[in-house]
């Protein structure tokens, strides 16, 4: 493919997980107010966030394939996104414990006049955590800047008891259905 | 745990994995015949492998605790264990294109006079794959020396639609499981 493509995420993760897909890309982040109208379901919200990241940078690169991307962690119909403080990420990774929990990355394409939009869910199971486990973790600095205070791929893998889904959604990028949409677009 | 921990693998997935559990730990592959008995389940071969792989070197390390894993993928009741040359690579591929099949990690333990053995088993589904899907992967190296001739963990992540069980299984090493039988054991 030969056209530019710009990912509008200032995620490590994210940028990894996209070399599956393309050898070169841009890295453009969009600083745009994340605040959603609390009228939009919880499960829609990234997307939504996603296509307005999207829309930001496609007006600075209208001839390029721009790639937005918003997770969050969905448990109890609360939308967990990153934690504020070490006491906000120790009443998100209680609130994991033991139980279910789901994790929605939205996604936004827009290459010139088109646009697509779609969300990919995993399931993800925890281990019940005991104090422990909970203190070790907000020990390091791993729970800092992601989604539900975890990162699966880190210390926290040890957490999981099984997930059902696309893992690499879970860390940031659902590059495997991405990377068919992208086919359908072009 | 002060005990001196002894990984009976060569894999580097493995060793990296293992990272999240333990600081330190010593390297000591397990050169043994991994042929077994065809009257053995297919399911139970990897436990059984890895029963002669911990075995082995326990006998050298007496007084650690070793761990030996062996992984294998399970495809219509074949065991695909790591492709002999491409056309086998191929093969296994093709096989596992556009539906489900299981990836069986065989794990025991062995501290002293105790000994456990357990088996993770997590499905994963691969999207079917277009003959350029499989020359390209093929055109790379990272089907050699992997079980079912795929690493999920590199470019194969795009040919998977959905895992349901531990990531990390797949990979090679169930950490999360293997943390809490290891826990269980001292």
């Amino acid at each position: 493919m030969k056209n530019e493509v710009v990912l509008a995420s200032a995620s490590p993760r994210r940028q990894e997980l996209l070399k599956n897909i393309f050898d070169e890309f841009k890295i453009v982040p969009a600083d745009i107010d994340e605040n959603i109208s609390e009228n939009i379901d919880a499960e829609l919200r990234p997307e939504k966030i996603a296509e307005k990241k999207a829309a930001h940078i496609a007006k600075q690169y209208p001839e390029s394939l721009v790639i937005g991307c918003d997770t969050a962690v969905i448990c109890d119909r609360e939308m967990l996104g990153k934690p504020k403080d070490k006491a906000d990420a120790e009443r998100m990774l209680r609130m994991l414990s033991g139980r279910s929990h789901k994790v929605i990355t939205g996604n936004c394409l827009i290459f010139r006049e088109k646009k697509l939009c779609f969300s990919v869910v995993t399931e993800v199971v925890f281990y019940p955590l005991s104090d422990s486990d909970i203190d070790s973790y907000l020990a390091i600095d791993e729970w800092k800047d992601k989604a539900g205070a975890y990162g699966i791929q880190g210390k926290a893998g040890l957490f999981v008891e099984k997930i059902n889904g696309d893992y690499n959604n879970v860390v940031g990028l659902p590059c495997a259905e991405l990377n068919r949409k992208i086919k359908e677009m072009y």
